[in-house]
């Protein structure tokens, strides 16, 4: 099956690699890496580069779909007309439309998670329920219909392994997991908003904020909402 | 401080990328991805390049080395003269010398965990062990003096975290858990050797074996090992 994972300048390597390792040792997997053309995207830390191997164009029909979220670049696809069509005519026959982090963010732009129960990174929580969609703030992957979305950054891993026992069955995810060795002993137990202190939630804010979604970013979400519900209405009416 | 991410061909994507999107969340952390020489690097599942920024050259004197490991290239890794010279020159004033997966392999082969205890894939334990290291089959992270090694592929991530905590503190590691939402909650529970059927356990030696930790590689190693050996040897008698 063909898995399409989309890269775009900004974007957290984490979010579309975690999956990534899990889906491509799946029997008949596909793996491509698609953006708007091929070439190298700088992800948000300004020093990783990934490659794009194929454009939207060349990817008319993959199986699977994945949007990874970014401290930078998010904001950005979600005003990416190319990236948004895209979406849109892919997921009409996608087997699974997916997400990771504010890669939901990128979703509800597309109008794919109006009124729909979604995750995204802790952070932005409010923003999915901004674009649309109803935020589910305590789950790690949300599944609706063909859509599933995962928690933030780390979260990819567990959806790509839920993501395999549904298309493969329990012994192939099980197999999976072995292989990538994922028994996590994390040293610490911070990993949700829940479980820290109220200092460590406002400094990770602020470093998330600090690194790119910004309040001018956030406030320029809701213009960017209307405009692409005018933009689906529109096209609706002109059918 | 700078970090020196090693990318090499055939490398697991995820063993760098992991622990990358931990340690880049720290204060003061300056990442970089070296090589050989700085351009693309196919990894392991050949259809994902990342992008190499500095070659070993450019890197003299990084703060803190991290090998990946990989199912296809490791073993040319471990035969990569210039990148087994360049990591015994950087570990004698680096802080930490790091390894995930298969990068244990390197490690030894650079002849940098001669009679320690350090970890590694579990399906390539035994193959640490003859490098002469002494494998620690049941840990996460092996900490010996400034080396510490990594189970496999996954647990970059754990190990990651446990080195913001060791340079920053624990209330830095608990803020940078947070930014990536570190609460994992896989769907099954088969990411150790201990925790499977013999039947999950044998198809996923199997294809691990089949991707590229053939036999043939395998039986290659000891001769590896000696002729490593014998160099160190050589240089050590001609100074």
């Amino acid at each position: 099956m063909q898995i399409a994972i989309v890269l775009y300048p900004g974007m957290t390597a984490l979010d579309a690699i975690g999956p990534y390792e899990v889906l491509r040792s799946m029997p008949d997997a596909q793996v491509r890496f698609v953006a708007g053309e091929p070439g190298p995207v700088v992800t948000d830390s300004g020093v990783l580069v990934l490659g794009a191997t194929h454009s939207y164009a060349e990817t008319p029909a993959p199986d699977l779909v994945l949007v990874p979220g970014g401290s930078t670049g998010t904001t950005a696809a979600m005003a990416d007309r190319a990236l948004l069509d895209w979406l849109r005519q892919v997921h009409e026959h996608a087997r699974w439309t997916t997400s990771v982090c504010s890669g939901a963010l990128v979703l509800a732009a597309a109008g794919l998670l109006d009124g729909l129960p979604a995750t995204t990174h802790w952070a932005v929580q409010t923003v999915l329920g901004r674009l649309g969609a109803k935020p589910q703030r305590d789950e790690r992957i949300v599944v609706t219909g063909k859509i599933a979305t995962a928690a933030g950054v780390s979260a990819g891993l567990d959806l790509g392994l839920w993501l395999v026992g549904e298309l493969h069955g329990r012994e192939v995810a099980e197999r999976v997991q072995l292989i990538i060795e994922y028994d996590p002993h994390p040293p610490f137990d911070t990993g949700h908003p829940s479980k820290v202190s109220p200092e460590v939630r406002r400094s990770a804010q602020r470093q998330v904020l600090r690194e790119g979604v910004t309040p001018d970013a956030l406030l320029a979400i809701p213009k960017l909402a209307w405009q692409q519900t005018l933009d689906r209405v529109r096209r609706r009416v002109s059918r």
